[in-house]
Order: structure tokens, then C-alpha cells, then sequence
């Protein structure tokens, strides 16, 4: 006999935010809790999304591979996808920052700089902050957003529904690649993953227009997020793999290697969303301008499956766990 | 000559934040900003309060002080009380989390449920939270409120305003003391520093009945938390260390090491505030069975002077600054 004792890198992220759902209270306030991009809540005439997310440095960047305003940049970008996974725009940004004792204090404030530039650009203003000593860089973000029509939840997808998803995918994964010295490449391809895009017109637009019956942000990987919208929603999913918009440094890979960095990399903060058949004629004109791809449908059953023109069906790979990597 | 370079320790933290101030932009729906506090923001027909703040292992906590649903429940405390000396109620919370990998995920679900359960107490949900790797445990905690009234800020006090402060002073930094091994101790007296009260009804009542000019909660020192509501209102204080409520735990102590650890020590998150003398009659009933004690006066000039029975003035001791110490 030995004793059990769970590790929080067994349990893995997602096992720890189930367990978490289920200790939170319900409250008439509360539209939406912990579970999905962001939460709901009702406050006075005004309803509110709260989001939170850490980079970490040695998890999620090292200092090397952007100046620190870039880092700035991206910790606002990471926050503000899940705002547009909603269908939100940011309003308010809170800054928790532990950074070692020795940090340059003009680092500190050039990567503060770069995050109030990218909020500022979206209509969003830093208005609390705070700092604390720590080994390593943390850089713990809140955004208060206000949605733009009903809030795009994971678990409104229907079967018979459309797969969209926005811009490239691959591109950020293929980037930490090249981060993190396994491969070469230019400094312009490492751009997917420095500086990635939160989608917040197209999800306004799909908001507002109400063309969307779910939406998430890709963060851990199309079919991880994808996956998270199948639980939600009670269905299942089907992808084609030569549908998927690759990003453009992946052409000369292999076809596996460019699925698996697509499929299952991670960080590319692009959109997918389940759009109900009867709206796809109208999502041209609601798409706000973001190029969008249809790659696949929602289908009866629990899981997402890969399945290519020649009828093929893959398993999915798994995506971007901090907790289990 | 030699190279500049400041570094993050050099500036301490308050330096930082009155540089990230100069990087915040104003708009008409954030009524106070970075510097207070809380922020305040105008959403809708209502106001919000929004704070932020992070607990360090090795830095604010060690793992072996308490229990991990101590440490959840004081991660609650120490934020509630920036949005009790706003004179609000917190109503959301998000935790964004970092811990190691090889943490025990029965630590990190106790942790959430001493948090959980002490919001509740407060009328306050969990709504979204963040799990990631970091080598050293980090909570941070945002909390959204309500203001319960005219939120208390940090510039109201004028010149002849009364000096009023809760409950006791120096017993969480006696607390530490004992909890760093530097001197023994019982573990109950060890309590106000791992279960400080966040002091939320007198918070609330002193703004729902207009009764104080200003207000702070007591993290970093008496002396220094005081001082940054005398810069902010541009005024003096005075204060007589005989009529200090001192922590029971200090009772042995000499006079000079008492009053060191009561104006100095930090973190007894008890509430700080200025009250017109027009009010101060009417303070006995307002006060929401909290004890207060009056410790002096706000004056003409721009710090904060200890002034004993005696005449003798003596100098301000340095509070609690994480990037200092």
C-alpha cells in the first residue's frame, strides 16, 4: 500500500477549475461563474465580464525573448481574447506584478508602458495596480470588460452548427519553436507568438449581431478549446484538417508536424466560434473585417474528431496544459 | 563615471506606483485611479470599487505559518480591507494563482475553499480564477465592490480633522516576530497576522453616514500609511503614541520597541481615518461596534509627527515596503 497523495501536476489545470466550479456559490448576480472565458455578472442596468490571467516567467515567456514593453503588449493580448471570446470589449485593467528585488525598475515600468499602450488602443484603461518581490517575473492581469449584446458563452453549440475560426493557427506554436532555440527562424515569425491579436471586433460583431451560438479563444490548443465548447454544449465536433487556415511559417513543414503545431500548439489568442447554418450567409458582412474559416460542423456525441478528405479519422492531440508539460 | 541603472529595490514600491500613475490616462467614468485604495470607476447608473493585491510565498507568507485555508482566507482579508477603507462591500473576486508543480492539489483546493468561505462571510463570490506553474506559491486576488455611500478617499482630510484608528496596532507585526522565529510566542498570538479582520462595517458605516474625510487600511505602518493621506490632502499629522491602542501582545515590551512595532510594523489591516470634530460626537454610534480610538490631529505642514506627553517629537519610522526590506 502506498498513499495517494495528488500532485496539482496530475490533477492537470482543467481538473483544478472543475474543482474549483464546484466551490462556488451561486448567486441571481452571477449569470456566468468560473468556467468560461470569462465570468458574467449583473450590476446595476450593466452587465460585466471579469476575466484574469498570469504569464509567468519559465512557464509562459522568458525575459530574452521580447523587450520588456512587448511583454506588456502580450499580457494585456492574453486577457483581452477572452474578453472577445465574450463578445466583449475591455473598459478597466488591474496590474498585479511580482518581480525579482534586482529588476531594473526602468524594465518594470517600459513592460507597464507597453500593457496602458495596448489597453489604451482598445479603449481600455490601467486603473489599479499592484507590486510585490518575487524569484521570477508574474504578471497577474484583470480586466473588467462590458459586453456587446448577449455574451458569447461555450455552451450555446448546436448540432447541425458551423466551426469558424479566425485569422491562422499554428503560427504562435511554431514561434515558441523557435523561441526556445529547437528551431531557426526570423524575428518576424516569431511575431505569432509575441504579439498575437485578441480578436475583440470580430467577437463584438459576433455579439452583437448575434451570429455566433458559442465562441472561445484559442489558448491551449484549436482542439483542447474546441473540446471545452463540445463539454459545455453537450455535442460533439468534427474537424477537417485541409480546412484549417495554417499560418504561413508552417508551409514546408510536414503535413503531421503543421496539424500538430495547429491543432494542438496553442496560444495563437485567434477565435473559434459555432455559427447556426441559417447565419452563414449574413457572417460575411458580421465578420467584421477578420478573415474567418469554416473547418468543420458540430455533430452529435462528446469529443472533437479529425477527419480529412479521405475519410481518415485522427485523434486529437492533446493541447497546452501548464500543469502537465 | 559609471552607469545608472536603478533598479526596482532602489525606487521601492511606492516609487513605482506614483510612476505608473503618471502612466494612466484619465476618462470621465474613472473617478479615482491608481493611488488610492481602490480605483473608482462609474458603470452605468453605479459605482464600482476595483483593487488588487498579491501574497508572495517567502516574501508576504511562508508555507509552514498556517494552514493552506488560512492563507486563502487571509489572501480575502488583505484585499477586502482596500475596499473597507474605501467605505465599500466587495461583491466579486478572481484569484489568479501560481504555484509549483509538485504542490499537493488538496493544498490548492483548501486554499480556494478558506477563500471562498471567507468571502461568502462578506456577501463576496469567486467568479473566475487562473492556475499556473511558478516556482513559488503567488496569490493574487482583484476584488470588485460596491461603495457604501461616498467612497472614502485618501485626500478628504483638512486641517484640524481628528486622527481615529480601529482596533489595535503592532500585534501582527509581533506575530511575525514570532512566526519568523525571532522570538516565542503562542500560536494564538500569532492570530492577528494570519487572520487579520478586514474591517468592512466600519468601513461601510463611516461612508453611509459621511463621518470620516478620509480613510486607509494599515499595511505597511501606521506612520507611513498615515503619511500617504497627509500627501495626498496636503496637510500634516500629529500623533500622540499614549494614546495608541497597542496589541495586548505588546504589553511586556519596552516602550520604544511597542511603539516601533505598532507605528512601523505593518499589516493590521485595521482602518485609519481622519473625522471632522464636527463629526466626532456622533462618531460613538456610527462607529458599527468597532473600537476606534482617537490618536491624534491633522495639522498644517506635510508629514507625520510623533508627539509624546512630553513635547518630544520623535522621527517617523519607515514602514513596510516589500522592495526595500
Amino acid at each position: 500500500m502506498r498513499t495517494e497523495r495528488r500532485r496539482f501536476s496530475d490533477l492537470g489545470e482543467f481538473g483544478l477549475i472543475r474543482r474549483l466550479t464546484g466551490l462556488v456559490v451561486s448567486r441571481r448576480d452571477v449569470e456566468v461563474g468560473v468556467g468560461d472565458d470569462c465570468a458574467v455578472v449583473r450590476v446595476g442596468d450593466q452587465r460585466l465580464l471579469l476575466t484574469t490571467d498570469a504569464l509567468v516567467e519559465g512557464v509562459h515567456f522568458r525575459r530574452s525573448w521580447d523587450r520588456p514593453a512587448g511583454l506588456g503588449r502580450r499580457a494585456f493580448a492574453v486577457n483581452a481574447s477572452d474578453i472577445a471570446a465574450m463578445g466583449g470589449r475591455p473598459r478597466y485593467a488591474l496590474v498585479s506584478l511580482a518581480a525579482p528585488r534586482t529588476a531594473a525598475s526602468n524594465d518594470l515600468t517600459a513592460m507597464l508602458r507597453g500593457f496602458v499602450a495596448a489597453a489604451a488602443a482598445k479603449g481600455c484603461v490601467l486603473v489599479g495596480g499592484n507590486l510585490a518581490a518575487a524569484p521570477r517575473w508574474v504578471v497577474s492581469v484583470t480586466l473588467i470588460g462590458e459586453p456587446c449584446g448577449k455574451p458569447l458563452l461555450r455552451s450555446g453549440a448546436r448540432v447541425g452548427d458551423l466551426v469558424y475560426v479566425s485569422g491562422t493557427l499554428g503560427g504562435a506554436a511554431y514561434a515558441r519553436e523557435i523561441l526556445l532555440g529547437y528551431r531557426t527562424g526570423t524575428r518576424r515569425e516569431t511575431l505569432p507568438f509575441r504579439r498575437p491579436a485578441a480578436r475583440l471586433k470580430l467577437g463584438a460583431a459576433l455579439a452583437r449581431e448575434r451570429m455566433a451560438s458559442a465562441a472561445i479563444d484559442v489558448s491551449d490548443g484549436l482542439l483542447q478549446d474546441l473540446g471545452h465548447i463540445c463539454e459545455a454544449s453537450g455535442v460533439g465536433a468534427v474537424v477537417d484538417p485541409s480546412r484549417i487556415p495554417y499560418a504561413r511559417s508552417l508551409r514546408r513543414l510536414s503535413d503531421e508536424k503543421r496539424q500538430t503545431l495547429a491543432m494542438a500548439g496553442g496560444e495563437d489568442y485567434e477565435l473559434v466560434f459555432t455559427v447556426p447554418q441559417a447565419n452563414a450567409q449574413r457572417l460575411a458582412r458580421a465578420r467584421a473585417d477578420t478573415p474567418i474559416a469554416c473547418i468543420g460542423s458540430i455533430v452529435r456525441g462528446s469529443n472533437v474528431r479529425v477527419v480529412g478528405a479521405q475519410g481518415t479519422a485522427a485523434r486529437p492531440t492533446r493541447g497546452f496544459d501548464h500543469f502537465r508539460r
